[in-house]
């Protein structure tokens, strides 16, 4: 659905398209190396997740802080896509049910938008399991720096 | 205004106390050695955190999904606290607000229960930094285990 | 995609239809007749809503409470179409974000099951204006009674 | 702890007090004639609510979306409180737990500011019954219009 990035001729999807939010994965967050962006769109954000390189609780199920971790950075992403390097996006608000103990191996995270304002930016986030069981549902709230990040040269 | 633990003569507030507490910190959430227990009664629990030991995000703030996990875990030990050690109580929803950014250094976590089901528990938590001011709060729904884990001897 | 209820011949995607839903709304909701449902199945529930005849805040916008009061009878309504009659079946949380205000006029509310489990079962709802934008987004937690109540007979 | 309202000498706690609140809910919240705010300052409301006066659901109990009403107001009022009147004050998400079924007769909310700030403020509310049990544990944003609305004029 959605392409590569800002970088292609006549594309003005996002901004950032998956090669330079995974860079930004990278350099930013190193406690993610699980986490890979494999597609995004202005609206939605699908990121593949590594399982075998998560943080576990007693019993083995990925913790729940964890699986937190990895619905917001998918929402982060996801408005970096769209705006741009913005750091200092901030969360104001997350709200996580924890819904089935996930089968062990490779998790996705879908985001949407629910509302992209100027100041403040919903994302609603699912996290999966490899059978496509629903493991969490999550509402993200971020707050919008006023004063946007130049962006970055682009080549 | 609870101190210490079960073990005391004619103390029968908490089944673990602050100790105890610690020692289940140390052998099952190694990712937390921030974290000390220092008060605990049946509804109340203060967690102090060492700041310099926390994942931060861009900016130096000390992440929201870490902070999320100061409230979890304050959340688990309140609720281990209460029916001694049942590692499978699961958190089933987590809800928090980040209100201000910490200033650096140590932190606090507040706990109480709101309510004490024999299935579900909900747990108020607050984090707070060493000037007392509010960085988040949450609300945490835990999942009990039906047949509670038997006791380990005490000594 | 889903058909009239469990008394159609060889159709056991729900216990109630939407016609029995609706006289559920009628007996026990009285507040509520701004409220149809027009299509459900095991997972999802479409409702109908007259925006004509619901409360208003200073502004004349539909009021958050009222909003909630919508998607909350969604998630009971879907709720009882799948188990049958379940009047006690009780909201434990409810957490919305608003998200644009409606444009006079009817409105929809969309809910999912996010998880139906024995005891506890959680709905994520959505409710949309006349053009399809999204004004309010929800997820609901539903005690399930552990007795079920009798289903009444059928003719 | 704060009394009266900005029209006494020398009270700048806040700008509206109890019986300036109270007459805003005559005026603008026809549907909540059971609610009185008995006590206010710039941080806390107490809200005292005649049980009798509320709408119930099936099985008796004052409903989820009626219970979030009067978190949603004493919020609101809590806002006005400090600000002066600000009717276009929304709220931008509302969670709330369920927690104990009230006992008939009066209840109370108390509500106090998690967070003010210029543009969005976090409230914290709690419910409880005649005996002091917690009914319902709330958190509560609310978007502050930039452009403040003249404050009326003081006799």
């Amino acid at each position: 659905m959605s392409t590569e990035s800002g970088t292609a001729v006549g594309t003005v999807d996002v901004v950032m398209g998956p090669e330079r939010l995974n860079e930004l994965i990278d350099g930013q967050f190193p406690d993610y190396p699980a986490c890979r962006v494999v597609e995004v769109d202005r609206r939605t954000l699908t990121m593949a997740v590594d399982g075998n390189r998560l943080r576990t609780r007693p019993g083995g199920t990925i913790s729940g802080p964890e699986q937190a971790g990895l619905v917001d950075l998918a929402a982060f992403l996801l408005i970096n896509a769209r705006l741009g390097p913005t750091l200092m996006a901030l969360t104001s608000s997350l709200q996580i049910n924890f819904l089935n103990r996930p089968r062990p191996g490779d998790l996705q995270v879908r985001a949407r938008t629910a509302k992209f304002g100027r100041r403040l930016c919903v994302v609603l986030a699912e996290l999966l399991d490899a059978d496509d069981v629903l493991v969490a549902s999550a509402t993200l709230t971020y707050a919008i720096p006023p004063i946007p990040e130049p962006s970055p040269p682009r080549e």
